[in-house]
């Protein structure tokens, strides 16, 4: 039998399969996790890949109910049913990938033309002698000048040690020169010829990302991930700004746990492409507003207490040696500005990078979380809001809630009788994550034993009574990994229609405030963690997006991520993000007279 | 009897004598302590002052012998003769106060036009509501807009706690705005009325001298001084290199010793004064180049070997929170450019103040201590050099030699076979101070008991075996504070005679450099703390300093702090020491030809 060799893109795999293998079969082979929650049957459908070169088998009849013929046309595929009659290479989206998976392929490298703030500059600067007496600096400034560096400024923590260096390095230094004319500020200095690198992080209220990129090929050389280590103050900002404002010195501790695992974050980063800190000469930071004062070391208080009103919201360069972190001796940590106290950088490096803020057609664009940013896109206007929507999809106050781990329910499926899980590494199931939760009240809605308003149908034989509402038994006992049953409860299935209600409703008072329906979105996108792992027919199933075609639907990944990114490597970028704040026009629900009726409304099944 | 009222000046006391008093006694009466080495007998002449006002007995014989005509003329008269005739107002100059009293009076307000790098902006700013949503910096935006401050910067030290601040006083404050077109920086905020004041250090080697001035009178509010707490790891600034050199963390070490002094000399100065850490909005901080190293945190390693290269030599902008001082959160200290390795912001701030630098006749400027850097202005050139004149003048490497405290000797006159001393506080005599020794070498060779070459002639009755040289004893056990013969040995004169030959011969590079003898000095100008209380006759007299007429000389005490409190209060003046600092000609003794055989022929008495 012929066999075939199979590119598995973006994550860059190769492995060979015999002609009667499916995609599915080359995919696990190769140790790529494509979600299957029917185990290839060809039941759920979720095992989406997209052909890109080579020829497949033709398209089966269990396919046909999947997708429509035009996408059938243009190479979509389900990876169980598709087999290889050529060498092939298939992109397999986010969304087929499994949790871990995606984690390691998001964020697509940046097609952002290379504009970075911080530059080399290579110079011999001549040593001293006793007919040239002036001080390193000045022998330096010299130089500089014939190079066309006029009057750079040096800061303190760059001439600590910048006279042994030059001494050590024979004279010969790459600069690290930061130039926003008329300023010209030397940030750092590694041997000649080494590279320069910048520091991009996404801090969430949950998850830090982080990413080292070469400052002069733009090009990610590592990236890592790791918890906030605020968790252990408050899973969400509210008890952070809390925490923060009841004890001496919350704040300050609050601060210092961030920059110390940040510290330990930029040093993994650091091994991993093989650079030291002197290298890291810039930074990019972004995370939701209250994030970025706790990190920057601002007031929180009046961000805890209507009107919600950030300290600072223009984009600020702080020194990193101010605050801490690791990075080269004069490296600035630029954060991009705010909007509101509740819709943060993190959603503004979203819009940047997504293109969201000028798309040119009505476009959506929103970050689910403990608090879900929206933004509407139309007519060249960006409106922007932003609401509580719970820590629910972060497996926080559910039941058998937990984060997405080994063995936490990602995905659900139920048909007859029967439930089918898939788990987080294939590992037995101990609790669900946000996409599991989801798709399990779709789930049971779509089967009939959640109603409208969310509670049971009473007649299910997987039913137990439970705390007055009753639960459903998702994954027996006997099957589940902790020896428990694995329960979705009455106040869970609330829990998820207060989040869903909460994000339904802000997308309609966007839409109002707009005079639009929701079928006049030409694109929805979905940012974030979440919002990648969910089901977005789920999603929509229950109603927490509007009933769209679902190819209008994006699921992006960490943008925020990558715009950071963006602005790491371009200062062009920075300016782009700054002129995207000054155009949104921030929407207030909470004192919005209609918000409550809507929201009322949104909470139905 | 009738009783006249003495006003004494600058220090500003008032008091009541009768007719038959003198000045002498009006002084001693109000506790300011004139130097009178005869007791009052009229034989020593030290007791100078200046009438300004009223009425005085005419000359005695005795005033004749002291000065010329024209002084007595111009009211120059000895206190111990001087009656008066109605009420007065006397000026005591400088060098006819003992030691602590001069401290105390040294360093007159500045006449320097008013124009402070940081000053107040009151504002109100509208508190935020549900229809203003902007961050706090952004509604202070756009009032400070409406009052002419385009885009102001805030540095993360200053944002810390200003949203609480605006809310604590009721949205009404004064910025401490500080203005360097085109960059506008808020580095400080106190409640509306508050007044701003900035912080003049003067570091010594030894002492450190620190002023507190209102940014919005110029005047000077508090003075304190204080040890340079770096004497601990070195006496010298050569020592205290090598100390950085030699141990981990040494270059930290002295760091943190100078800013944790600092900082009690701060609190001291703002009790003094009245005001809080957060008014102090700006400061300008002035040392030798070593110094100024070692408290920005510089590498110093370079500055300890030949060819004794300064790291930096522009002018900082350190921000104090990087340094540790307790100052406004946002303040900056402003380090005045140096002029080479040895030669530092401290010999800049001189000329500044005395205007040395730009005089209209030849004119030598210099600052006695370890280090002499002495500057000759001659037909708008300025030459400037440095020598190693070791520490004998502060009391060190001296058999009695101790720092200018209670009970040192200060002033020595010998008369026929009769020593006359006067110690500080006229505590009965411990030991010699730089003045002591530097008069008594000076007595002694007067006296004929010194030879040329420093040797003792052998006859003299106060002469005693001591170590090979002999030693002469100036204070006899029975008259000394400590039980011991005070004594001035061989070894002694040979420091005076090292000491004041590297200071000479300096002078003489300099003046050969210009192509002048030092008759064509039109001003001689003495600066620091050793240079004002020295007695200048007796510097002459050794031939330390040239034997020009004595009004040609002007002891003009902490010089360098008073051009540090100029800068303080005038960005002008900071401007002014930069192009000082431009024009300088510096000439490295230590590599000049003829240096050493100038050097031999000054060591002789």
């Amino acid at each position: 039998m012929p066999t075939f060799s199979v590119d598995l893109e973006p994550v860059g795999r190769r492995v060979t399969v015999r002609a009667d293998q499916t995609l599915l079969d080359a995919a696990q082979q190769a140790g790529v996790e494509i979600v299957a929650v029917c185990g290839g049957a060809g039941a759920c459908g979720k095992c989406r890949v997209h052909l890109i070169e080579g020829d497949l088998t033709l398209p089966t009849t269990v396919e046909a109910r999947f997708f429509h013929t035009e996408e059938l046309r243009a190479g979509y595929r389900l990876a169980c049913q598709a087999r290889p009659l050529s060498d092939v290479k298939v992109d397999i989206p986010p969304s087929s990938l499994s949790t871990p998976q995606r984690l390691q392929v998001e964020g697509q490298e940046s097609e952002v033309e290379l504009d970075p703030v911080v530059r080399p500059v290579d110079v011999t600067v001549p040593p001293p002698h006793l007919h040239d007496l002036r001080a390193d600096t000045m022998r330096l400034r010299s130089v500089l000048a014939q190079q066309g560096v006029p009057r750079p400024f040096f800061s303190q923590p760059v001439l600590r040690d910048f006279s042994e260096r030059l001494r050590q390095q024979q004279w010969a230094v790459r600069l690290a020169l930061r130039r926003q004319p008329p300023l010209f500020e030397v940030v750092g200095a590694v041997p000649p010829g080494e590279s320069l690198v910048g520091l991009a992080v996404d801090i969430g209220t949950t998850k830090m990302a982080g990413y080292l990129v070469d400052l002069a090929t733009g090009h990610t050389l590592a990236k890592a991930g790791m918890m906030n280590p605020q968790i252990a103050y408050g899973e969400d900002v509210v008890s952070r700004i809390a925490y923060a404002n009841e004890h001496t010195e919350g704040r300050r501790v609050l601060q210092q746990q961030l920059i110390e695992s940040l510290n330990t974050l930029i040093g993994q980063l650091a091994r991993e492409a093989g650079v030291v800190h002197d290298q890291i000469v810039d930074a990019v930071v972004v995370g939701n507003t209250a994030i970025h004062h706790l990190f920057a070391g601002l007031p929180v208080t009046q961000l805890g207490e209507s009107p919600y009103i950030a300290a600072a919201s223009e984009a600020l360069d702080l020194c990193a040696v101010h605050l801490g972190l690791e990075l080269s001796a004069g490296a600035k940590v630029y954060l991009p500005p705010n909007i509101a106290g509740y819709v943060g950088a993190d959603h503004v490096s979203m819009l940047l990078a997504t293109g969201a803020w000028n798309a040119p057609m009505p476009t959506i664009a929103l970050d689910i979380g403990t608090n879900t940013e929206i933004s509407l896109a139309v007519d060249g206007r960006v409106l922007s809001c932003s609401c509580a929507s719970g820590p629910a999809f972060e497996g926080a106050h559910i039941h058998a809630g937990m984060r997405a781990a080994p063995g936490a329910v990602e995905y659900v499926q139920m048909s007859g009788g029967e439930v089918h899980v898939q788990t987080i590494g294939g590992k037995p199931a101990v609790g669900l994550c946000g996409s599991g939760i989801l798709d399990a009240v779709a789930e049971l809605r779509r089967a009939g034993v959640v109603g409208r308003t969310g509670r049971f149908q009473p007649q299910h034989p997987r039913l137990v009574a439970w705390d007055g509402g009753g639960a459903f038994v998702l994954v027996p006992q006997a099957a589940s990994g902790n020896g428990q049953d694995i329960l979705v409860t009455r106040k869970d299935v609330n829990e998820i229609q207060l989040a869903k209600g909460a994000i339904r409703a802000e997308m309609e008072m966007l839409l109002r405030e707009a005079g639009l329906t929701y079928r006049e979105l030409g694109a929805f996108i979905v940012a974030g963690a979440f919002g990648t792992y969910l089901d977005l027919e789920s999603a929509t199933h229950i109603g927490m997006f509007p009933p769209l075609p679902l190819e209008r639907f994006h699921q992006v990944g960490n943008a925020a991520g990558t715009g950071a990114r963006e602005m790491l490597i371009s200062g062009a970028r920075r300016r782009l993000a700054e002129s995207i704040v000054d155009k949104v026009e921030y929407i207030e629900l909470t004192v919005h007279p209609e918000f409550m009726d809507v929201y009322m409304d949104a909470m139905y099944l």
